[in-house]
This record gives structure tokens, sequence and C-alpha cells, in this order.
């Protein structure tokens, strides 16, 4: 008889986005002039630049010719990426790293969900709350977390570090020993960032116990103010200890072409029961390698565009305009009075639902009263509940109507 | 402290490939002007052809204007590509799907690889014997394998079916109850089929035992023999009990491009220990859109345009041009005095090496004298040992002469 694993049925019903989708639904039944804009998915709206467009349709040109044409990539990724990825994001930075240390894949939500595979079942796995989902149900799926209890919306063995406004979205370490520790900045969906010295605290900690930080770096490209870090590795003795997740999507509008890459370096280790360091760089390259067949070539080469010259300022210039966006959200809520946090290093706005207010109360109030779309916070966790986010990946026309409608709300 | 997956621990290297290039470049470096073939490995040499191009093309363009861009894909696939694979690949064999019980993936390596995770740690797994590697690693990596014995190249608790010139490659029932049985028709690496009857058998017994079958069809396309099936939902019941894997790497020539689907039935179910019957498609869609965020837009254009009246006409173009090749090393060998297997209804052909050669021992002697490189069977596992893989997917014109070439040695 095939036994399923049931670890899947104790997973909550992913009913975040249905529920959104149903309220939207109703709401357009019994206002159908209505215009609504919709300010609440993390999906970015701009075209692929120029460049990116050009090197995909040469790459597309090479594939119709055999003298040119190329079938299954490494799995790691061409070289011909990982170099450009080195010396653009890394060396830059004064961060070294070897080849082989950078895995080419199809997303940081691909990679951020496969690589507890490689860890054992007995880790404590650590969250900031609010989180991406993602890594909360990939190691429920792997059975790492107990059970879910819907009363409290958490997990029995796993750890929540809260991010909220009384602690100024910083986690503190846990009070309990953690082994594996996901960290997403700058936040999705809070927008935050910790500084080198908040981030310090948890490579330390890290060191200090062993443990493994897994760093989400996708918005990385969002980041204005110079003393926010980039990397994880710009931080000391992170290369022992830290394993990093970056992403094409967010900085390039690779949402529907799908690259990213991970950074695992062979300075960071996993343990045997019996104690004997492994090189997780090792067992990712075995996991890569073996459920997984490479990206297009067409694609990686479309990404090695981003890092062209006109790459670079063509994406520069749709950043900016995301931006622009996020202060537009930033200070039309303040000035209505709102608490807002995140929009300065992030695509990401996320307030403070007003006094009387939980997170689906003030998704509906938003809904009825200004025909605008976010997303309740309380769907990334129960930290999140009483907050709200905006994304700033809507046109520059509608995020400036949403904003004038909120603000012409009273709660 | 962090624990890793101590089941990676005990993986015997992946040496085969490896193994094969050392050869490969140590006789290199002794004979600098050899001319080398290569009909070794599974991967595709004919360029995309020209409606897939086109498609590709056109979709960049799409993604070129923020009209028509698209951002994330739905996590199983657009819908143009799910309806055209039901109506060509399915309903014209009399086989009914619903939209939801296929999901697009960027690769059936993947798809069968990941396929496991959905299934408790305690089913015991059954491989044919030679077997395409994935299917065991993936297992072993979950753990569901026991140990590695390198003395028989087995693993301790993996139920390994024989097939061999003895059996006709025909895999006998097991002796011993499984409940996950991966079978691969057109099989790679022998290149034979089953027939309805032969396959039927399986089904019954999958479904007297309530076990799965992980039936991998990417090889489909190269049937030739109207009695052969090409889905196992040809098989009356196989609805209640088969998950089956597909692929345009094959048929398309996508192994750089990155396409493939997975159809799982609603009907087909496992169970909970407490006997409990669940839907393994609810299972698989939850894994599916948690740990994977869909395939890139232009790439699934490209994949729709295989459907076309053009696309189906081009790449049967192709698909015939490789079995030409397929035909030419088996009937070229055969006429030499060797025993061949396959190449009718796949492109592989699986010979027995002559008396006196063990796999490895062919190998060399293939490559010393007649420069040509193939993969010796014992690479795909033990039952491999005494065999070895040839490939239709070389060029016409070295096919020719690696042909000419073996005829000219003498064993």
């Amino acid at each position: 008889m095939a036994y399923v694993n049931e670890n899947y049925l104790k997973l909550p019903g992913s009913y975040l986005f249905a529920n959104i989708a149903r309220k939207v639904n109703a709401f357009k039944q019994e206002h159908p002039d209505a215009d609504i804009i919709r300010l609440g998915i993390g999906d970015v709206t701009l075209p692929l630049v120029p460049a990116v467009i050009e090197a995909i349709h040469r790459a597309t040109d090479e594939m119709a010719k055999a003298e040119t044409f190329r079938g299954y990539s490494p799995e790691q990724g061409y070289d011909f990426l990982i170099e450009k990825i080195i010396r653009h994001d890394y060396n830059s930075r004064g961060i070294e790293l070897s080849k082989d240390e950078v895995f080419i894949s199809d997303g940081a939500k691909s990679d951020t969900a496969n690589m507890q595979e490689i860890f054992g079942p007995d880790n404590v796995v650590a969250v900031t709350d609010p989180v991406y989902p993602v890594y909360v149900d990939s190691n429920a799926m792997a059975g790492r977390l107990g059970d879910y209890d819907s009363k409290t919306g958490k997990w029995t063995n796993l750890v929540y570090l809260p991010c909220t406004a009384e602690n100024n979205f910083i986690p503190a370490l846990p009070d309990k020993k953690v082994d594996m520790i996901y960290l997403c900045y700058p936040n999705n969906p809070t927008g935050t960032t910790l500084t080198k010295e908040q981030l310090k605290e948890w490579v330390d900690y890290a060191r200090e116990n062993k443990a493994v930080i897994l760093f989400d770096a996708a918005y990385e490209a969002y980041i204005t103010q110079p003393e926010i870090p980039h990397s994880i590795y710009e931080i000391e003795g992170a290369k022992e200890v830290a394993i990093e997740f970056r992403s094409f999507s967010k900085n390039a509008g690779f949402t529907g072409t799908r690259c990213a890459y991970t950074v695992v370096p062979k300075s960071v280790k996993g343990y045997t029961k019996s104690g004997e360091a492994v090189e997780l760089n090792a067992l990712w390259n075995r996991r890569h390698s073996t459920k997984f067949n490479g990206v297009a070539y067409i694609v990686q080469r479309g990404a090695e565009a981003v890092y062209s010259e006109e790459g670079q300022r063509q994406i520069r210039e749709v950043i900016a305009y995301y931006m622009e966006n996020a202060r537009i959200i930033r200070e039309g809520l303040a000035s209505s009075g709102l608490k807002v946090f995140g929009g300065v290093n992030s695509p990401y706005i996320w307030l403070k639902t007003p006094e009387g207010y939980d997170s689906w109360q003030f998704f509906d109030k938003l809904l009825n009263n200004a025909h605008v779309v976010g997303t309740p916070g309380v769907g990334f966790g129960p930290s999140g509940e009483g907050y709200f986010r905006l994304t700033a990946f809507g046109s520059r026309e509608n995020t400036v109507k949403a904003i004038e409608r909120i603000k012409s709300v009273r709660f």
C-alpha cells in the first residue's frame, strides 16, 4: 500500500490569496463599475528591459542552428552567467567566491523551499514573524515543524521571531537554541532592513551555535541607503554559516521568466549526529544535480544581459520607477496619519492598521471605501495581525490614484 | 547545531560520466589527432524547430511591452499549453483528463525526482534494473532505500526488477510486496518497450496491492510500432494507480530549454497509516505550488508551438532523422554479429557486449579501436553489466562513420 507523506495533511490551506480573490469578486458583483486597483501582489508589471529582450532573441536564434544549439545546461548553470554574478554582485563588495559556490536555478522560491532537504529532520527551525510562507511550508512538509495549531496560527516546533513596530522589526535572538534560521532582508513582507551590526549578531549567534542562516536577499536591488548590507557576506564570518538566495525576479522583472541563484560557500558546514563536519556545498550540489536539470539557455543569456552596461542602466530605471511608487505610497499614507514602515529599501510598504481594525477589517474597509486591494498582514503569520502590505509594483497612475483614494477614507 | 540529511552521505559518487570523461581525456592526450565520435550521452543535437523558435520570439516580444508582459505563471502552467497537451496527447488516444490533472514543469528529471516527496518514508520502492539513476538517488536521499552495498551495487531496501536478454527485458512482478513502482517505457537505457498486455500486469498488480506506478514516458515520441502504448492510461484501470511523466526534451529538443509535464489523475490514491485514502493530485498540487514557481512564459509558448500543425510536422522530421540513425546503429551492429536491443521504438540501442568483455572493457575497446564513446551498461545498475548503450542523437555522418569503425573491430 502506497503511504502518503502525512506531513502534507497537517498543512493549513493556503487561503490568503484565495480569500482575497473571493472578496474582490463579491465586491465586483455588487459594484460592477468600480475601478479596483490592486496593490496587493508582489509581482512586477513593467516589461523586461531591452538588453534582456535582445539577449533572449539572440540566444533563441542560436537555438535555431545546429552549430550553436545548446542541449543540457550544466545543472549548476553556465560559467558565462556565474562569472558575471561573482564579479558584479560580490567582488564589487569585496566578497570572493569561487564558481562552484554559485548555483543558478529557476527561482529563489524553489531554492528556499528545496534547501531544507539537505538538512536532517531534527533541526530546530526559526523564522521571523511575519514571514514568506514558503520557508514554513517546505519545512512543515519535511516534518520538521510538529503540528499546526489553528488557534494560534503557529506550528508547535517552529520558533517564531516576532518583528513588529514594538521591536522596530528587529528580531531578537531566540531564547531557545535553533539550528536553521531563515532571514529575509530587505524583508518580505515588512519592507524593513537590518544594519550590518544587527545582522552581525545573527552571524555571531550562528557561529557560536553551529547554526546555519538561510539568507533571502531577493529584494537586494531595492536598497537605497548606503549603510544597508546587500549581501550577508558583507558581515565578517558569514561565509562560515550563511547560504544566500538571490533572484532576477524583482531586480530585472523575471517573475515570469525564471532565473535565480544561490550561494553556498564551501566553508559553510553542517554536522552529522556523530559530530563530523560536512560541507553543505557538496550536499546542495548533489541535490541540485539529481533533482534539477539546469535553467534554459535562453533565460541564462537573458539574465547575463542584466549585467551589461545597458542592462544595468535599464534595470536601475525600472527599480527607480517602482521606488518612486514606494515613496508616493509611504509619504501619502504617512501624511494621512497612518503608521508606515518599509518602502525605503524595499518595494513593500507595511502599515499599521488604525485603531479598531484588524488586518482583514482594514482589507474590507479599503476595498469598500477606496476600491484598493492590498494584502492583510496576518496572512504572513501571527505577528502580522494588525498590519497590511501594499506593494510598489503597480503603475504610477494607479499608485497615485490609490493613495489619493486611501487618503480620503476616514478610519 | 545544524544537522545534515545523512542519507546524502550514503550515496555512492556519481562517477559514470566523470569516469567516461577521464578515460576519453587520457585517450585524447595519447592520440591528439584521433577523431573521437560520441554516441554515449542522451542529449539531442538538432536545433529547435522553426515553429518553436518563432513562438519563442513572439512571446519574447510580448515580454517587451507592458500591455502584454507576463509576470508569475500559474505554478501549474498556463491553460493554453495544458489544453493542447490534453487534446493532442490524450484525447486523441481516447483518454480524458481535466486541466487540473496536468502539471507543467521544468523537466521530467525534476518531476520524477520530486514526486517521491509526497509519499511516506516507509514505502517499498521497486525499479527496473538497469535504470535511470534519478529514481534511485532521489529515494535514497529521502531515506527510503536503506544502505548502499558497494559490493553488489545495490541498496538494501530497494527492490530491483532485472531486465536482461534472459527475460527479454520484461520485468517480472516482484515476489515481495512493493508500494512505489518506477517504470520507464520506452525504456532508458535499454530502448525496449512493453506491450499493453505486459503493462496491464503491472496496472493490475498496483490495483491489487494499492501500489502506485510512476510511469516515465519521456521517450514516447520515438514509438514506431502501432501496438505499443504511448501512455499508461491506454491500459484499463491505470488512472486509478498511475502517475505519468512526459517531457518536451526528447520529442522537441527541449533539453536546454526545459519544459515537461506530469499527469496526476484525481483518481490515484495514496493512503494514511490509518488506511484513509488521499488524492495524490492534491498533494502534488501543494508540493508544486509551494516548492516551484512555474515555467517561463516564453518557454511555455515554445512548447505550445510543438502542437501546431507545422510544429508537429517539423518535430516528426527530427524524430525520423534520429530514428534513421537508430536503424543504422542497430542494423550495422547486428550485421557485425553483436546482439542488439532497442532502437525500434527508442533512440537508445542496448547491446550485449561480446564474450570476454564486461561493460567497461567494451568501452575501452571501442574507444581505443574505433574512437567511439558509448555508455557502459553497468553504470545504470547491476543488471546492466555486460551491456552497452549507444544513442541515436548524433549527426548522420558521425553515426555512419562510428558504425563502420565498430564493424571493423575484432572482438
